[in-house]
């Protein structure tokens, strides 16, 4: 039962936030009258809630649910006021993303009016060995992890994503090694991620990053990095203060 | 099943992040072995995670089907940067609410370092007599909402909350007429909220507002309010340029 629970809120999307009962069950792959059920139980709990034409999109009430007692919140506003420091130096995108289920899974992400290009959401998923968040998560996840995701067949996001496994376990060491990457192209062609590591109780938790134009300068680069360094320090002195 | 798998996700809360299969129980009222079977399922599915020792907590999974498809996301990216420009000239505290089953829910919450008194969480709730957000919300909900809440017993959070539904009506029509409301002392006395609404496609969607020190002077209160208003027409056009 909760398996198609969780079959249906997952055909809801940035793109696709209202849906008929119908759809649900065509998306879900669950027979129409199993889907119209749940639908009809998840609307009585408001974790679904339902237009005046019959179609549904997710609640409120699932969002609080889902936030109120979550380490995501918890990540997210410890980070918040220092991601927005970076913001205000590189004034492009600056980003968390944490590591689940084998991909990077972005938690925050702030961007300027004018900022360049960016295919990272709120909420959205991008892979490990493409994004700089994503390397940087891989780099710092267990040696288990790793390996299973590099004996994978990796698809190339552009030209330049790394996905051969060696080259990988090259770039992944660099990266523990300076405690950075700067993977200019591997996500979009015009585009060049900066990551450096969230550290917790000596773990890293997650990564922060921004997206500059690929024609930012080696000065803008450095400064970027540097913003971003200061501000993960910062995020762990914060956590660290918390209850 | 939906309503116990709901009453399962209820048990967490900002202060209790982490729990034993059998605290779970407990707090949603639940046989034993009902919670331990639904918290094995929640786990299956990644909505739960377990830690080494058994105790779960909420998924990051749960995170992300809450939060890809829902109006909250799409609502509260859109206000964030109009947020963020109200907190740099207030630098206290600077909100978003929306009226979520009779009380003001909060979607975001933007807080200095050295801002005085608030108990607003992000993902938590305050009642709508109460709270400058949610008497905004109250002003401008459907009059049969407004009258259903209106005859309940209120009860007051300090000595200034208003709870005669007279009194209230009252209150309310001038938030009306004015399009905003400075409720001093109404939840801590040592404060003073001021909200204003945010209208898409002519309704009223959600309540922007700051929390300010009780001791802020009427120069400093009318600057706040000028930048809420501005900010929220702000958020309307954002809104309206969204997909």
């Amino acid at each position: 039962m909760t398996a198609r629970i969780v079959r249906v809120l997952d055909t809801f999307d940035v793109d696709r936030t209202v849906q008929t009962p119908s759809e649900i069950a065509r998306r879900a792959e669950l027979p129409t009258s199993t889907a119209h059920r749940i639908v009809a139980e998840l609307a009585a709990s408001g974790v679904l809630e339902r237009d005046d034409d019959g179609r549904v999109r997710l609640g409120m009430r699932l969002w609080e649910l889902a936030l109120r007692g979550s380490r995501a919140l918890r990540l997210r506003q410890a980070a918040l006021p220092h991601m927005a420091r970076v913001q205000s130096i590189v004034r492009e995108h600056t980003q968390l993303a944490v590591l689940e289920r084998d991909e990077a899974l972005f938690l925050e992400r702030l961007s300027h009016p004018d900022a360049g290009a960016n295919i990272t959401r709120v909420a959205g998923r991008l892979p490990l060995h493409a994004s700089s968040s994503g390397l940087v998560l891989l780099a710092y996840a267990d040696p288990e992890v790793r390996e299973r995701i590099l004996a994978r067949p990796l698809s190339p996001l552009t030209r330049e994503t790394t996905t051969d496994p060696d080259d990988l376990r090259h770039l992944l060491a660099g990266i523990r090694r300076s405690g950075h990457v700067v993977a200019p192209g591997s996500v979009e062609a015009v585009s060049t991620g900066i990551a450096v590591p969230i550290r917790e109780s000596g773990g890293v938790i997650a990564a922060l990053s921004v997206v500059l134009p690929r024609t930012t300068s080696p000065e803008a680069t450095l400064t970027a990095l540097t913003a971003l360094r200061d501000a993960a320090a910062a995020i762990t002195a914060t956590l660290r203060a918390l209850p």
